[in-house]
């Protein structure tokens, strides 16, 4: 069950960064000025596509293997394609192994990436919980490391880096804004900032495990579907997620399809970027009202996950 | 003629970035780490493509604007399309009118950015310099302040803002190679660094206007075309740029066009970043080698503009 010894400490995220650092990019952040995309708002970006692998994924991923001794069946993950690449990657880099799960619903442009690294690839089930379920039969039988795309505490770590980088960059923020899949991403950031700044929930509509789980008061299984299903599309937030959602996540908030498409739109007009839809949603809340901040009210935005056809977006 | 007088001080520069203020963003550098873009090789990326309007050139637009009193008839631009942009969207931020003159050879997406201001938009001449010859009638007749793209020394000091935000962000950089079209860029930049960091010129084969001048002593003619010619090709490098280069830029290489678009797929491949062939021939120097760097040189590439389709660079 989760419980409050459930979370990781700032401690974890610090030693993740000093473990990583050299692994991966320090991302930058932008303001883009007042007026940017339509919006009346001091807002900051933090434009974490540019991480290795085209999303935050690296920094969990690295945490994890980097942590652990791998044992010589190497590592084994199933992902919707973020992660897949990210262990993918990592696991090259550092010379070992890997057995990659991925669902027939990953996008081609994933699996494309996924391609190009000298891993073990297995489509397996629909989606991403069908894979990660295949991924778990294997992990029993070849005794590989398992990396969870979101509920295990090094990822967690690994992914908190995201909020310390971001703190350092742009300490003046009152908001930041985190869209969720099995909330990998903001369970890390919420386990840095601690409440100190507001950490707020960007879900689909139409896949919303946080939500439902904060509604609930623990984890509970949802519906899955939506544009940004690939990347945000997990049918039950992870436990160590939910604990650090469940301290410090101040808000959560939905978003429909049809306002994500009209982030990502917002994102190529104005800053030309090619950003998939889990890492447009953040801004999506912005842009459709469904996060509302208040006058004067400094917002950040992660924008997570650059790995979609351009031709979507333009 | 050029003589030792035709160049910008840093105080022109200092004096541009205040003007500037608040009108312009302040781009990232990313660090990319080695390895990226198969380079081995400590690497700082200015990420100049995130500025408004997908390229450095607001810099230089906003300042000439406002170091000048604006007459009633407003101001006046040629331009292969990201000078238009640019001096579109001051012009409408600043609330003036604006005539802009491009060419039949300014590619669709520029058209397409330009056609969302409410500026008076005329299609005059094959290329640009046919275009600016448009202009510079017509602003005899009606007397609006002319933006020239990268002839005027404010325009220079604007863009000179790029070099000094780069090196406060960049320090350490012992190289900054920027492409070249008229020379604003390198010009500002090169006026910026006054030789304390090395600033290496790179155009295209096709069009290499401040090579030729390097090598004639002055600014001569060249034929123009290829992939970059909609942002490089001046026939003739601007004669405040050209001082600024004969006395401050080490170095003028040149990329084939195989070289340029190998470039935009490094770097939408590495950092799913869409960037048009002009913004893109610096990094080609480093990857086609015709820039090589020292070992251990650390080199900043000023990745400069985005308005490109991005099916050409998947």
């Amino acid at each position: 069950m989760v419980g409050p010894d459930n979370v990781i400490s700032v401690e974890d995220i610090e030693a993740a960064a000093d473990r990583i650092a050299g692994h991966v990019r320090v991302t930058p952040v932008l303001r883009p000025g007042p007026g940017s995309f339509g919006l009346d708002l001091d807002l900051v970006l933090k434009l974490e596509l540019l991480q290795h692998t085209g999303s935050f994924k690296p920094r969990g991923a690295f945490n994890r293997i980097l942590s652990n001794p791998v044992p010589a069946a190497g590592v084994i993950a199933a992902s919707g394609g973020n992660h897949a690449a990210a262990v993918a990657h990592a696991a090259t880099e550092l010379g070992i192994p890997a057995e990659i799960h991925v669902p027939e619903a990953a996008p081609a442009i994933k699996l494309e990436r996924l391609a190009r690294y000298p891993v073990d690839v297995r489509r397996t089930g629909a989606l991403y919980d069908d894979a990660q379920a295949a991924c778990d039969l294997r992990a029993a039988e070849t005794g590989a490391l398992v990396c969870h795309p979101y509920d295990l505490p090094e990822v967690l770590a690994g992914q908190g880096t995201v909020g310390r980088e971001l703190e350092a960059q742009a300490p003046d923020v009152d908001t930041v804004l985190v869209a969720v899949g099995g909330g990998g991403l903001i369970g890390g950031v919420a386990s840095w900032y601690r409440g100190r700044t507001k950490v707020v929930a960007v879900e689909p509509e139409s896949s919303r495990c946080l939500g439902a789980a904060l509604e609930a008061g623990e984890p509970v299984d949802v519906p899955v579907s939506g544009l940004a299903s690939d990347a945000l599309g997990a049918k039950r937030v992870g436990s160590w997620p939910f604990a650090a959602a469940h301290a410090w996540v101040g808000e959560a908030v939905t978003v429909p399809d049809a306002a994500i498409a009209d982030a990502q739109h917002r994102l190529w007009q104005e800053l030309r970027l090619v950003v998939e839809p889990g890492g447009a949603a953040a801004l999506a809340a912005l842009a459709c009202g469904t996060y509302a901040p208040a006058p004067g009210e400094r917002v950040a935005v992660l924008v997570c996950g650059a790995n979609t056809d351009p031709t979507g977006v333009t």
